[in-house]
């Protein structure tokens, strides 16, 4: 059986890039995988659980015979990694990520390519809540969406290769314009991250008459704000990344919540009931 | 042995009313229940399933010989309910409800009570999705808090009997002014089913270019928003009944979110990390 690529790069071999490494292994589609980071433990556990062959320190030097580069470090942390691979990258690699924010990674991106060097934006919709090497499975992208955002200058044969090493990974690829992806995930994803951080910092700021109400909370409130218990590092640089889409986001959740403080506080019964029912009906529709 | 109380009515024999039934007989704790309801069905139901000993369509009348009487209808239709049977209750009788809002409900059923009856209120925090009679279990309260709100004028007795009551059917009590039970249940549990409404609202009603974006839901944004699932009329009712205390929560709430908007608006990458860490630290808190 031949193999879909030859050599793969990994720069930042956590969850997202080990598993990649994995499900393209176990698949049968890449011969030999490099694993580059900046955690030598992180690298050498990578090492002995065999998802990666080899490791280096230097993405530079990992690169310079890779068929296809996967980039899985932090969303603002992807363009100085291009930067500093560029002039690295052999003729004919592509270069790719799994960041969670993508206009200006893509735009970025594409002009730091040299010529006969093929950048492709990603972004596949999976986690959990570990992190690093070891955290990372074959599996994590089955029946998953994984969206690739592809630009006016992209080539249409990287663009291809990307997609097929993601089907067959196990998700399902979406192609979707970068400002666009930017936008429905701030709604999706990135507003209600933003929701629920200021929501336990709201609630678990509250007092009430010199008490923490945090102590009365049950399942529901557990289970709502679960999300706000994600990293903070990562989710201050999606914020920052994704800016203007998620300022747009929270306004018009702010005007949501506007209209529904209007109703509680004018008792309006039926409005209320309204309100409620069609939220209920977006909420189940999604089940 | 001896039982706690002899004759129990539960005037709404669903998920609440027949799992605190249940789980008095299954302790011994009660002699004989009695079940008021509207729907016939869901009375046969729940005496089918041997919650109950006896139905009746007429609150009045069943209250007419109970020990204790247990009102576990929608928030909205508590006082209506008490109104109904205040000329019924024989003396030495006690009212408790299971309302999730209770200041209002305390006061109006204190002025109610005629001499030689006794109103307390309380709060059992213990739910699941389902409802109706078939849906009750007897250890729905075990481990579970239940709030006892009594007011200035509770009998001590009286409060301590529904204390007893709550602790034989395996909950833990806990004894607040009703004020506070309140604002305390405006912060924890009714801002966020308002914030998981209004988020719902807001992402169901946005357009990105033509689309809806729910399509794009993954895991996190399911469990963020499955409160928003709840029943929209008991939640109109809740928000009804508890409108102060949840306006100014759903102030406070704004004050957060608007200044997590002001860091995301000026890049402040440091007071973003500090925002989302120090939720983080109150989640984790909590776990």
């Amino acid at each position: 059986m031949s193999f879909l690529i030859d050599k793969l790069a990994i720069v930042g071999v956590g969850l997202i890039g080990g598993s990649f490494a994995r499900a393209l292994r176990e698949a049968g589609a890449v011969r030999r995988v490099v694993g580059v980071g900046r955690s030598r433990a992180n690298l050498e556990e990578a090492l002995e659980l065999g998802i990666v062959d080899e490791i280096s320190c230097s993405a530079a030097e990992a690169v310079s015979d890779a068929s296809v580069v996967f980039i899985s470090v932090p969303v603002c942390s992807i363009v100085a990694v291009v930067r500093e691979i560029a002039d690295a990258i052999p003729s004919g690699c592509i270069i790719t990520d799994g960041g969670s924010v993508k206009a200006d990674i893509v735009s970025e991106c594409d002009r730091l390519m040299r010529p006969g060097c093929f950048f492709v934006g990603g972004h596949p919709i999976a986690g959990t809540e570990h992190s690093g090497a070891a955290a990372s499975f074959a599996s994590l992208y089955q029946g998953r969406r994984c969206i690739i955002t592809p630009s006016a200058v992209t080539d249409k044969s990287a663009m291809e290769t990307v997609a097929k090493l993601w089907q067959v990974a196990g998700a399902d690829v979406c192609i979707m314009e970068a400002g666009r992806h930017d936008r429905i995930f701030a709604e999706i994803s990135h507003l209600p991250h933003a929701v629920a951080y200021a929501l336990v910092h709201a609630v678990g700021s509250a007092d009430v008459e010199g008490e923490n109400v945090l102590s009365y909370s049950a399942g529901g409130f557990r289970d709502f704000t679960r999300i706000a218990s994600s990293d903070p590092a990562m989710w201050r640089d999606i914020s920052l990344m994704n800016r203007k889409a998620l300022l747009n986001s929270i306004d018009g959740f702010s005007a949501s919540l506007s209209q529904l403080r209007e109703l509680i506080d004018r008792s309006d019964s039926q409005g209320l009931a309204d309100f409620f029912t069609t939220s209920k009906q977006f909420r189940d529709g999604i089940l």
